[in-house]
């Protein structure tokens, strides 16, 4: 294969979930049926990694300086919802239950993989929660171990700094059959029954 | 989210096997821990789409005007190997058993997806092919339906202008037990016995 092909088989491969035969796919199918779609990409690329950056107060990607759901004057900024990725967020704001603001870790706290406190912002967090303004953090970190353990380290210290902590209610999901739910998550709903 | 970020997740999607998950979740891990990945993948789509093109004697991706392959004085010009894509190319290359040249068809007859013999460039390996110097032609397209039928297509006209042509045998893969091979491949392997 040319050198050029080869690179770009190597660039593909950096991307998550992409193997050596998915990448050599992928650069078979821009290449030979949509090469428009390429240069699309390389432009999206370009654009993105040059204008995109952290809102210096939600730390979720935006172009200016403050993001726009910080900025909207709409917003509740007595609750904030602390979530991993913007994608997350984006999945509490289709809800519309919501309408306080954010804070985006970019990440959850993960020792293993080397990820601490400082490299999810909970500094900037802490600065944020303890502004006088917000009354309530809710975590809206994923259930999973990590995502529970990071819950639980900001919940912890944000109480200390006598701050109302929330997380959202563990129970059955909307639609399903108690038969086919998981033991864990029933028993949980026995205990926050309401 | 910025629009910057769509149009990045937008143009993700157009890679095959990407949906909007996966696009999202590109997207997010390029821009948060591998912004140096997504500059090098920007580059190499875009010196791969203006430097690579078709050989113009194989028809597989290169740089120059002929493919180092057809090129290489090494070969022998006698024997041509019709594979579909460059990946079957160099499937057939990794096991050292053929030291002949190629023409790949960078697809397979498809009507029902539209695709018919000039965009496989029939009539260039018809060209090729009788050039007085290829003695043999081996059909090494895919086992899959329409595999199959690019292979007889291509069998049936080469053999009208007198050219010899085989086929990849049909058998049982090595290493593998009776047991668990399927039934139409020992039948195959039963016709084709040696």
């Amino acid at each position: 294969m040319s050198n050029t092909l080869n690179a770009l088989v190597e660039a593909l491969r950096r991307l998550p979930g992409v193997g050596v035969k998915s990448a050599s796919r992928m650069a078979f199918h821009l290449l030979q049926h949509d090469r428009e779609g390429a240069q699309l990409l390389a432009q999206a690329l370009q654009q993105a990694t040059t204008r995109v950056r952290h809102c210096s107060l939600c730390h979720t990607f935006t172009e200016g300086e403050v993001c726009a759901t910080c900025q909207d004057p709409q917003r509740d900024a007595t609750k904030l919802c602390v979530v991993e990725t913007p994608a997350d967020q984006a999945a509490v704001e289709r809800t519309g239950a919501f309408r306080g603001r954010y804070f985006v870790l970019m990440g959850k706290l993960s020792p293993l993989d080397g990820i601490g406190p400082r490299d999810i912002g909970l500094a900037k967090l802490f600065e944020r929660a303890t502004d006088g303004v917000v009354q309530e953090v809710i975590l809206a970190t994923n259930f999973t171990a990590e995502g529970e353990a990071t819950a639980h380290v900001i919940g912890e210290a944000l109480k200390q700094r006598g701050l109302r902590v929330t997380r959202l209610a563990r129970g059955v999901p909307a639609g399903s059959e108690l038969e086919y739910v998981d033991l864990g998550t029933i028993a949980h709903a026995l205990v926050d029954r309401r």
